[in-house]
């Protein structure tokens, strides 16, 4: 009776995805399933199967799919901007399904602590932090003392892009980005903004 | 028949302030009464009317009340010892149920906007973040740039220990507060660590 198209590959994948997003919104982490992500995908359960063991190897799988993956100037040559560039690829990823599937994970991380410790490793596969990238790119090539990126550092801009989501209900605006990058994280690796 | 004996002053104030805080806890910021307050309290619902217009002024007079002061060396002599101590304060206090009543009003912010903005006055009478008061106290003794010290840099402190709560689901070590302080709050205000 004709039915849905057979969808294959990246296309797939991408239903797929969207599916256990949809399905995490709607039940929520502890009723989430394979039957539940199949029926909203339109896909037989032996599909998922095929490829993820349960659940939340397809939910780390579509939360991987989607992280921003920063991409600091080749030539090292604009810091400030680069480091500015990641806390708005941070900001737009906040708006994206996928944060609330981590904010998810992380509020049921004492009762679920290996899937926190998954989620962990897809975001050390992407560069951990967001501004970490843009800072190692630059230590590495020189323009900044390696010893100044520290775990600490390398956590200000989502710290201080989280405290003013948190404080204020709203999204830091570019200016207040920009005001981040001069008055917490150059400093903190040794650069004075001109 | 006896019953409970008068309270009066600091006690009942004190006393006041738990009842406030207990009730909140088991029946939200919803459904907070003063009858509810005076029920767990053991007293009259108008002595509670005779001070507060109702229990959100009530809670946020406990919260005042517990909120703790830094107090920064009178001869501004150990910035560094200063700020891991602020920070300490800060997680201190975030063990007590004021912090639980903060984060309510924080949760509610969008349906309750003025109960917000009354929260904010309080931490404003209070020296506003922790660290902050250290900070203004060193820059007006000339220690530090007073320019320097801006609402992002007031924010580092707060914010990354912040993160590091919600990273982990534990309180930072002392060892990471000091990290927090040499790795990001001092150099945002021109000092470096020896």
């Amino acid at each position: 009776m004709g039915g849905r198209p057979r969808r294959r590959g990246a296309e797939l994948l991408a239903a797929l995805h969207d599916a256990v997003l949809a399905e995490l919104d709607e039940v929520g982490l502890g009723r989430l399933t394979m039957e539940g992500v199949a029926r909203r995908a339109g896909t037989p359960k032996t599909t998922l199967y095929r490829r993820w063991a349960g659940p939340e190897e397809l939910l780390l799988d579509a939360i991987a799919a989607a992280y921003p993956v920063e991409a600091p100037s080749p030539a090292a040559d604009d810091l400030r901007g680069d480091l500015v560039a990641a806390l708005q690829l941070l900001i737009e990823w906040s708006r994206h399904p996928t944060a609330r599937a981590v904010q998810a994970i992380m509020t049921e991380r004492h009762r679920r602590p290996e899937l926190a410790e998954a989620l962990q490793r897809v975001f050390d596969a992407a560069g951990r932090r967001f501004t970490a990238t843009v800072l190692h790119h630059y230590a590495g090539l020189g323009q900044l003392d390696p010893a100044l990126v520290t775990p600490v550092v390398e956590d200000i801009g989502e710290a201080l892009v989280l405290k003013h989501a948190i404080d204020s209900g709203e999204e830091p605006t570019r200016q207040r980005l920009a005001e981040i990058v001069d008055q917490a994280i150059l400093p903190a690796v040794g650069v004075r903004p001109v």
